[in-house]
């Protein structure tokens, strides 16, 4: 028997997200009913192969592998897209919303790269597109920026947004073991995947960072827009040389609103830095996730919680599905996205922060004395210098001041051309201090 | 000029929230009006002195002594109360709600002993009452709680949710200093009240956890249902003792979904706990406070932040604000309380936990095996006992595995009774550890 006043849900891709979504459909229909004012009821699933063996029971005549037929159904009202990856998921998206669907995605690559016509379409129809589960998750994060933060001035979001290189490094930090020894471990405790590039080469987090920043600061920030580096560069001897600074390295996910001299500006990068083990996001272990919010008004924020997994990441779609089923049994919707601001986004060049610089150097008097000059003559202040080996061991560890990555760059370029730096070892931002 | 597209605010209080309140919405007006879809504009403060110094200028004509009269004005659409207290905070509520006005409060206690009665004048009126400030400040927990986790099972919530009390406890546990010294020590630092009955007693966190349970387990949980006690008993002995497992003490409101023999039971509590120092609680350090959950589909999330102060409150009040806003111009209402389980709420004997308890006994062989005997008579299973000190000390420090709050009062009667026992001298429960 089909219950009229139910609404009917179609879900797209069953793999390790889509079936904890269609279990918890079911085994918690009762619950979902009470919270969403009415019920929800699973109105296809569609998937690639029919016979693909799956981690939940759908009943046959659910499945489909005609997902665009499933979308433009009349009978749908609300869709949860969690393919991934541009295509077909946008026209999916697109068709869905045109329909009269509300959405729920958990798409941080479609978002990242054209969240803008995502968004306008979801304004013509009138309908939600809800996306918690993009971002870090099942950790609430994108319904308090957008949301409870939406009467304070955000400055500041640092995330660790992507579990696979937190393992890596967290593994790297506490064995002292190098990148590749512990990128094979996370593969073989299914950390990462087999081709890991899109975790540790920062893409995922760069998606992530755009999602992030476009808002925390209402402006229109894409993937392309964020400068993005990985942690395959990263060695046993940089997180050595954080320990002995009390620091940690972490892949962040960096976006900042800063004051220029033509007004507000965003930046956006995600890079490994070296944090302070006092900093919150120090202790996030493993392959757990956390967003870090500094803000005018309620001053420091930490979200915390698991990153990535079918269940957690399915808990997140469905807290959206609950929303946007009561927005349209309300006739509203909640609030959409607003680029009202549209901040520039800085050049990476124009970053402002502090970083660390490891320099073999020969052993001889004044060594240090030209290193400083050298960053005194790009305009890069020094706050601490550490004289560390003898002979062909010697080495200089800087810390500077705030200075942008163009200034960091120059020295960094001059410091290789002379003839007392046998080589610059390690250069690395510092992170999680507010100057 | 008056915009008459603008919705008109009236605020109740303007003390140190308060005045906050009243300082963002005049500077952060363009900025709340682009995400609020319509200006937000004062319509008027109440206070109980016209004279009294204040943080901020607020223009003499918006200044009122009558609330009443304020909230009953038909020019006003939306209502923030920061008076607290019982009266005339309730009264006031719920005549703003009466003359359709949503209200936004930061009142924890009214709403933990009468949220219910508030929340039907709100059903009934149409209207949003909205509470994000009402516990742990800034920290986005109740918008989480009631919409991001709509979709799956909280199981537990443990809150650091009174920054007077772990600051205390912090500076014990760093310093080694007892109760009184470190209490002195927040006086004088202006982390506690001269009279700091409300915070060290626990009455504060006990309204918090009643809304969180209620929040959590959709059940109306109110003060009274909540078991309290305070930290004025925790000693430095303790905080040491705790050290030496490992552990930390933290006041802590304790929120459980218990699967019970007549099906689903609710327990709330406040006490003083030992956990783990790997919990992610047991980083909370100073005034800080943090909210920790756990639920099936998402696992552990933790929500950290500042919990008091004016400028963090007011972020939260005006995050409600903003929300409520485009609900009422969108002629709609958000997610209203919901308490359709209503699990019966457990009474503190039949809460399960484990226990860390220490006696001073005799020195005589055989003290050991009597006192496991009389645990286990009590049916509480021990999962580690240490022996410690000789002759006039000696000590025993008993870990419990989980066992009911009656069983274990019952066998402290027991051993206080016995002849080889000196004295219990300390009795914590455990935390923070899944069994």
């Amino acid at each position: 028997m089909r219950d009229k006043d139910a609404l009917r849900v179609a879900v797209l891709g069953c793999g390790s997200v889509g079936s904890q979504v269609v279990r918890l459909l079911t085994e918690q229909a009762d619950d979902l009913g009470m919270r969403a004012g009415a019920r929800l009821e699973l109105a296809g699933v569609a998937v690639r192969r029919l016979d693909a063996p799956r981690e939940v029971d759908v009943p046959a005549e659910l499945l489909t592998t005609d997902a665009m037929g499933l979308v433009t159904r009349d009978d749908v009202d609300l869709v949860v897209e969690v393919i991934g990856g541009i295509e077909p998921a946008r026209s999916l998206i697109l068709a869905a919303l045109e329909n009269g669907a509300s959405v729920v995605t958990a798409n941080k690559a479609l978002l990242a790269e054209d969240g803008a016509s995502l968004f306008e379409a979801a304004d013509k129809a009138g309908r939600d597109l809800y996306y918690e589960a993009a971002v870090a998750g099942a950790i609430p994060i994108i319904r308090p920026l957008r949301e409870s933060l939406a009467g304070d001035t955000v400055t500041r979001v640092l995330g660790i947004v992507n579990g696979t290189t937190n393992f890596i490094l967290d593994k790297m930090d506490s064995s002292g073991a190098g990148f590749a020894e512990s990128l094979s471990e996370a593969q073989e405790l299914g950390y990462a995947e087999a081709d890991p590039t899109a975790d540790v080469e920062g893409f995922d987090a760069a998606a992530k960072a755009a999602i992030l920043a476009s808002l925390a600061f209402h402006t229109r920030v894409t993937a392309a827009d964020v400068h993005r580096e990985g942690i395959s560069d990263v060695t046993a001897a940089d997180v050595r040389s954080a320990a002995d600074m009390g620091a940690v390295v972490k892949l962040l996910a960096i976006c900042e609103l800063r004051e220029t001299d033509e007004g507000p500006a965003v930046s956006a990068r995600v890079h490994p830095a070296m944090i302070p083990r006092s900093h919150p996001l120090a202790s996030v272990r493993e392959a757990y996730n956390a967003v870090f919010v500094e803000s005018e008004a309620a001053g420091r924020l930490m979200f915390y919680g698991p990153g990535a997994g079918g269940a957690p990441t399915a808990s997140a779609v469905l807290g959206d599905l609950v929303t946007v089923a009561r927005n349209l049994r309300a006739g509203t919707r909640g609030a959409g996205e607003s680029a009202y601001a549209a901040h520039p986004v800085l050049p990476m060049g124009e970053t402002l922060t502090r970083y660390h610089v490891a320099i073999d150097v020969q052993d001889r008097a004044g060594v240090l004395a030209l290193v400083a000059t050298t960053f005194a003559e790009h305009g890069v202040s020094i706050q601490t210098v550490r004289q560390e080996g003898r002979g062909a061991d010697a080495q200089l560890v800087v810390v500077s001041h705030r200075a942008t990555d163009a200034q960091l760059a120059a020295t960094v370029a001059h410091l290789e051309e002379m003839d007392i730096v046998r080589e610059v070892t390690s250069v690395m931002r510092v992170e999680g201090e507010s100057e």
